[in-house]
Parts: C-alpha cells; structure tokens; sequence
C-alpha cells in the first residue's frame, strides 16, 4: 500500500487512453494538486486551458476491462485562498420566456477561509452578503472511456466525468466501469462549495490537494456507483434528466439485485419509499442524476 | 378564525370550478377525513373511484384571482390501520430496454402504527423485511385552474394537483396562485411514505384526517411555492424534468427578488452555492421538481 | 345525412363537457365560420378572447364513450383579406444562449388573396418579400375529454386539441377517442399556412367558413389518427418531442395490427424502412407528432 | 481535381484525430467501398467490429479550424446483393408500458436488386410481402471532433457522426465545422433505405462503394449544414428531440443571416410559414433533427 506524489507536467482536456503519468498498484493511494476549471494553478497562474483540465491518468496495475475501479476520496485540503464562480444563472436552467431577464454572466471571486471552513462572496450586490460552509468536492473525475475514446471533459457518460455531483468530496467513495487496462483514472475541476445542478455554471472554482485510494475490485458495473458515510448512490449522466435518472434507477436496481441478494421485487419496495434523488448538475452537455438510498436499510442484506 | 369540518358528501376527480362544498373566511382551520388514492374509505369500502378522488372544493371568502391561498398543513393522522403500494418499479424510471426484467406491477399491502409512527410491508419477498417511520404527506392538492379549466387529478399545473412531493405533510406551508372567485381549494391523495419520485407509481396510499389551515394573500404568483421550519421552496410541474426545473427554478428568482428584496445577481449567488433540488414525482403526466434554500440563508432579507 | 349550418352565438376556450351548440346524426355536414386564434372575426372585429376560441360544441347522436369520432374535412374558404403572425422565433425553439438575439415578437400582418390562392407578408423588412402559397389547415380541433375534464385551447391531448398539424385541411380525415355522450366536437384556430413546429408561436390566424363531416365508428383508439388521400398518420401530443414520438408510433403499431391486420414484426418491417415523421408544433404547451406511412403500402391489407 | 480510389486497410469505431488514410486537395473526388454497420464486407465475411466501422480518415490539404468541409455525395453503387434490419421497433421509439408487447429484435435479410433500384424483405411474417424502392444514404459521416476527442461512430455531434438522415444520399450535400489540420473525414454505415427516425435500430444496412468531392470552405459552422436538389437543410444532434431541434433552428437562423443576408425577422418570417423538419434518427445515443428549407424561397437572396 504505497503512497504516491503525482506532480503534474502537462493536464489534459479529455478522458481518453493516455500515456500514464503514474502507475500504481491496487490499493495505493495518491496526493496530488488540480488547478481550476480554466486553468489556474495555485498561484493564480493560467497554466493550462479549459474546460477542466484532468491530473492523471493513473494507471492502476491489473485493472482490466470488465472490472471496476474503486476511488476513496481521503481528503482535500484548499490550496488558494480564492475561488470564483459565475453571477448568473444559466439561461438553460430558466423558463426561455426569462432569459433575457438574466444579468451578464460576469465572474465573481469568492475568499476561501481553509481554517474557518467558509467561503464569502466579494464585492456582493449592494446590500447582500454571503458566507456559505466550505463543502470541497471533486466535479470531474473518471477513467479512459471504451472503444479507445477520448471525451472532452466538458461532459460525463459511463466513465465518470464532468458530473458536479457534490456528494464526490472527502469520505466518500465512487466505483468506476474499467473499460482499458490499468483503468487509467482522471481528476480536476474541484470546488470549494457547489449548489445542487450547478445552475450558475460553476462551483466555487479553485484549486484542491487531494489525497485518494485506488483499488481495483472485480465487479462488473455499467454506470458509476458510490457511497458515502450514510448512503449508497449510483450517478447516470444523460440529457434529458429524465434519461439520466433511468440510468442511475436502473443501475441501482443492478447493485441491489446483484451485490445485495435482494428479489427484484424486494428492490423496488425499498426504493420506491425510500429512495432519494439528487441533481448533479444540469448545466453540462449531459446531465447528472443520483440514484441514493441510506446503507441503514441494507445493513442485513449481501450478496455474498 | 373559525373551526370547520368538512364531511364530504362527494369527491372529484377533477380540479375545477365546482360547487363549493365549504366556504370559509380566510384564516379558518379545517378538518376533513381523506379517501385513497383509488376511493377506498377508512373502513376499507370502495366509495368512488380514482384516480386520487378530491375533498372540497372549499372557497375562501375573498380570494379572487391574482391573489395567493396559503395553506398550512397543521395535522396529518391515519385513520386506517393499512396502506397499498405496487411491487415494481414504473416502466417509465428506468431504462427502455430493462422494461421487461421488471416483476408485474402487483399490489403490496402495509401496516400503518399510527402509535409507533411506523409502516411495515406485508408479506414481503422471502428473505426480506422492510419497516420505515412513516412521514404523512398530502399526494394531491391545489385549487380551481385558470380559465373555467377542470383537470384530472392525476396530473399537476401552475395551479397545484397531483404533485405527490413528500415535503407537504405536517408543518409544510403552500401557497397557490388563485384563478378564480373563492380559490376553490381540493386535496386527497395522502400517503403515509413516499420516496423521492413516486418510483413505484404509489406512495403507502391510506386515509387521513387532515387540519389545515387557509388564508388570503395579496401576492402575485405563477407556480406553487412553500415552506417547512427549516426552508422555503417552489414547485413546478411539467414534463419532461428539465422543464419542471426551469418553472422552478424561474419562481425561486421571482420569489427572491419580490419578496425578499434581492438583486437577480445576489439571487444568482444564493442559488447557484446553496440550492437543493427535489424531485417530487417522476410518474404523473406531470413530473414536478422543487427548487430549495434553507431559510437561514434569508434571515435578513425582506422585501417590504 | 343532412347539412347544417352552425352560427356560434359564443365561443369557448376549453374543451370540455359543456352543452351542445348543435346536434346532428351521424354522417351529417356542418358549416360554421371560425374566427381567429385572439378572437378577432371576420370584420376584424374583437368578439372573444384568446386563446383559441371553438365553435361548438357538437353533439353526434348516439357516440359513445369508447367509440371514435370520424371528422371529414371537406373544404375550407378563407372569409378574411387578412391573417396575423408573429415576427420571431419562440423563445423555446432556439438554443437557450441564442434567445437574447431574437427580435420582439411584435405582430405581422399578410394579405390572403383567396382567388390566387396565396398570402403576402405586409411591410415586410427591408430588402424582402415573400408571397407563399395558401395551405389551410384547422390548427384547434377534438373532442370532449375524458371524465368531465375541461381543458385549455392553448394544450392538447388524447383528446385532441390544440395539435397545429398542418396536414389538417381540405380532405384530411381525422378520428378522435369518444369519452363522452354525443362526442362533443370543437374547432377553431384556422390558418391560411404554417410551417412545421409552428416556430413563431402562429401559422398565419384569420377566419375560415369550414365545411365538415361527423360519422360515428365503433373503433377503439387512445390517441387521434388521420388520412389524407395519400397517407395515415397518428398523432401523439406531449412534451418532450421525444414523448410525443412515442405515443404516435405506438398508436400506429395498434393501429396496423388492429385495423390492417399486420403482425407485429410486420408492423416493425413497414414502420422501420418507410416511416415519416411530422412535427406538428413545438409551442404548444403539449408538441404534437405526426407517425406517418403511404397508404399505397397497406393496400392489400384490411383487418376485417 | 485529381480522382482517388481509398482502399481501406483498417476501419474506425471513432471519429478523431487519426493518421490519414489519404490526403486529397480540396475539390478532389474520392471513390470507396464501405462495409456495414456490424463489420460484414460486400462478400458477407466479418472484417470488422461494430458499431459503424469508418473508411478514412481523409485529410483534405489546407483545411483549417474554423473553415468548413465541403462533402458532395456524387455516387452510391450498392455492392452486396443483401442488407439487413431488425424485426422489432427500438424500446425507446414507443410508450414505456408497450415495450413488452414488442417482438425480438431478430435479424432480417433483404434482398437489394440494384439494377430495378428496389428492396425486398426475405422470410417475411405469413400473409406479409414488402418491396420498397431504394433510396441509399451514408449513415455515418463527420469530421475529427474538436479538442483531440475520439467518439463513437454509435453517437453524433457538431463534428457530424451517425446521424442517420434519409437525405444523405447522391445528390446531397455537407458540410461539416473543421476541428483539426485537415479536417480529417470519416465515413460508413450505408444504407439501401431507411425510414425516419431509424426507429428498429437500423436501416438495411449493406455495403457501397461511394464516390465523393471533398472541398475546403472559409466558412465558419456550429452544426452540419446540407443542401439537396430542392432544399437546404441544418443538422442538430443531441438528445432529447427538442434540443436537438434548437441546435438545428438556431443554426439555420444563423445560415439565414450569415450566408444568405436575411434580416433576422426575415428569417423568422420565412422560416415559421416555411419550414419543414425531418427527424434524422431517434435511436442512437444523440438523437439527429433536420431544419429544411426550400432553396426556391431563398433564389433572390445572398450574402456576398
């Protein structure tokens, strides 16, 4: 169980098969910094371009297709005192007949406060102020799609992706379908805080150290998985919300047909009254819905 | 501020601009026992059909139209000892082509404690056992629709109806936009559990007794909004999700800045880091989502 | 089989169970002069309000629930100089960050030389001019819906309605499901030409004088179906486009089947290889799609 | 204007930034032979995988990002005396509750007689015939995708890919937004005929040899932009329908003003009273809609 410093050298704009930038092995764990969604680094240097350049990719040793790859996300710690964000919504999360209500999409800084756990919003509106709880989460992340694609990190599909999915901070996990050999996992594009849909286009952008685990487990998935202290959640990434909920219903059934022994019937009467749905972000070419149900209700239930 | 009961000599199944079962002034209370969703009583016998029959109309003295009707859900107690759900999954939450791994659609029985504030399926499959705290919300309720319109209960408008959104029990507060004389206020359709979505095309369907309270407003409004202790939220209703979303996330911006005073940017702001979304139902003709803020955040802001 | 002449002495904004204006037996003609989609009449004269004013309704002795409703168009005459349209695209039609690039929606008028059988847009922009062919069509049509529902002219539905299908003149034949005593047949919203999708939010409103005939039929349909003298279509109406495919090509496939006699796979051959789809509007609150097939390719075929 | 045979000797189930298979001058015309969708050569031996196995990539000298790729279908010759389809319509093209009423979706064999222009379904359903003239297209055809992205040839975008439009076929043309040096063109996955939407999931699907112009324009595109005989056309790909119909609208607003110096009301004008859609596909992962035009309307007007 080594432990790895990946510093990089160049980032990239898509998940694809790439050169690994580090190899590990299955239950090593990695530390490594991203820059922000447009390329700035740590020291408010442009050194890459947008959207979300990734760090990586990770080859993991042994991952093959057909397998999945497992990502603890172990922690995150903020690494410039600013972020920013857009000021608008997004004219595609609004009625049509109200876009042209909507301000300029203007930037806007916000000061990360690592020590206090908050973020505040600078030069407000006259009369408004905003301190918000820090909450850092990982918007993009992934492995090389099938097929040898290569797929902008604009968006998300099977692979993980541009999710926004602001459950992906520390503590959390997320499995991932291998597709090529050594998995070869993607990230970047951290937030310090982000609303649910990511409606104004952006999290708090910044720039994170992200320490996390990869493992490669032999389980066969088809969209992403992942818990968090309390729930098991599964991500499906499609435009309308409406296809990427079937995705992640669909994917939940799976994992609760399969990993937990349960009746197909059984399935749907504990997620038909417990269920839960989250919207990752409805801002990116394909939209991201979770699928949760709280690890209570499964305790006495596995597969194996 | 009188107290009424309502003792239904009829139900509907439409919402529309019927004869007034009731008229009240504004601030009274009101109680009424509900039917289920498929006209089944408190003792069991089926006395109308669905879906989702209606108690009221009930007018509120001085509503006229462009005026808001604020409901507040005071008390919600079962008045029968069981509750029905479908065992499978709706054809229309998951995936097309794993439309035909789904079990049939059989009706499942469960026993509501009213005591223990508990809801536990009958006859579960081998091997499996589910209890849950029951959480009583109101499937169905809103008022007369614009334009002499009468509107199957099974669906859902700017005017409220079938929204099957779990928030709305106990403690919740609604407002509705008023389109004609009196309002004309219907509910029915209580479910003592639902999960997020309606998944399963159910909640745990029972009867009611229901206290709610009505009053007048002078705000202007298109789409439901509402409030529990701890947030305020508004509904839209629409298919396909993304659309639900728009009308939504459009009233929460409307709401912001008329009532609450805020410029469309620091909306924007307060929005974009801190907004939940909900989904109500993702079953009904209508899908309906909720957008979400927690009151806190609005503390001092205030329009007026 | 007689002919009526049907002289509204008002005009209604649902469709809906409301008493009938006049009654005919089955096979019978009707004439009846429509006004326009604001309520302007043929002397440009303000006599109701939008939306979609209807004549009607009509009763058809001894249609039943379950039953369809045959209307033959039979001809349709324009009974104004004038129609109006709208000048831009509708703000939903265009990609969400393209909408503040469109110009207002103001009014334009088109002289309608009924003779020349064309229409001419009035002061057009600088530098253009466009004299198109006159394509009347019937924009609002359908019956009572089901269980004593009223419903808006803006929307439509299984029960037809506001469809904006162009194909839906002279010598089209359209069938409705009957839900209620007599059928109860509306229409109105007549233009002298549209385009697909209905993109600036009108075809080209003014008043018809429209002869039509009414036929009961003992056949069983969900959604509307139609023929023109070279095709068959079936209609769906529902949001997304997406949703609104589906009910038009199931329909069709039960049609086949039904009426034709088609097996299924055959069904699959025919629809897969030779299929047309129409966009009727995609503005309404509910789009509308047209399935359609070349009847020459169902010739030899007849279920009974 | 030199003519080149491609002989290809691999295939690609993306489209991306590949090594060229050729480099040809603009203007220069380019004869191939293309297997079909699943990898059958026109000896009916498996050469390839699916899905949509590409001929090329072709770089065409000088081309630039931000120029267009002029793609003039000249010939398509079917070489195989065979094509195949599915039996069954796709899960997704009908109702959600229908899907189980479907039929397997076996193969099916048709014989393509090139010579009377006609194909014939083998082993039809007892009491079914079916001959339906020939009408080839090239299913899947683009550009390299920007940013270095590889995708694939199951899907579609601005870059074009498997659009699967009934139009694409001798006579049309396209053009595509060029992303990389020399364009790079790809394409395959002919058809013999195909209905709209490609609703069992295929056309019938055979193999062709294709003789085709290629030539550089200084012309700057979002979507893909065709012309045939009588029309022109844009080209949107995005799922639900409805976005896909925004890509295509807007696009064509902006060839209208761009190209052709249509005042954007003119363009409103003329497009809401004229316009015509096509669904393309509705089947694969990106859904392709068509925004048609006919090219007599537009004889008087151009931009330069």
């Amino acid at each position: 169980m080594a432990h790895h410093i990946l510093t990089p050298t160049t980032y990239h704009n898509v998940l694809g098969t790439l050169p690994a930038a580090l190899t590990v092995a299955s239950g090593d764990t990695v530390t490594t910094e991203t820059i922000d969604a447009n390329g700035w680094d740590k020291h408010g240097k442009k050194v890459w371009t947008g959207p979300n350049p990734m760090n990586g990719p990770i080859a993991v040793a042994g991952a093959e297709p057909g397998d999945s790859l497992r990502v603890d996300i172990l922690a995150m710690q903020p690494i410039r005192p600013t972020g920013w964000t857009r000021a608008a919504l997004a004219e595609n999360v609004v009625d049509p007949d109200f876009v042209t209500a909507l301000p300029p999409r203007d930037r806007a800084t916000w000061t990360i406060d690592g020590n206090a756990g908050t973020v505040t919003l600078q030069d407000p509106p006259a009369g408004f102020a905003l301190t918000l709880p820090m909450a850092p989460m990982i918007g993009c992340l992934g492995v090389a799609p099938a097929m040898g694609q290569a797929i902008s990190t604009a968006t998300s599909g099977e692979y993980g992706g541009n999710m926004d999915y602001r459950r992906l901070g520390p503590g959390a996990t997320i499995w991932f379908p291998v597709s090529t050999l050594g998995a070869l996992f993607f990230l970047g594009d951290a937030h310090a805080l982000q609303g649910d849909g990511e409606i104004v286009g952006t999290g708090i952008e910044t720039c994170f150290q992200i320490t996390f685990r990869l493992s490669v487990e032999k389980r066969r998935l088809i969209w992403p998985r992942g818990q968090t202290e309390r729930d098991i959640f599964t991500l499906g990434n499609a435009r309308p919300l409406d296809q990427a909920l079937q995705h992640a219903t669909t994917e939940m059934t799976r994992w609760l047909e399969q990993d937990y022994g349960l009746d197909i019937r059984a399935a749907g009467h504990l997620m038909g009254q417990a269920v839960r749905y989250d919207i990752g972000n409805v801002f990116d070419p394909a939209y991201t819905v979770a699928c949760r149900l709280p690890r209570a209700l499964l305790a006495g239930y596995s597969a194996a």
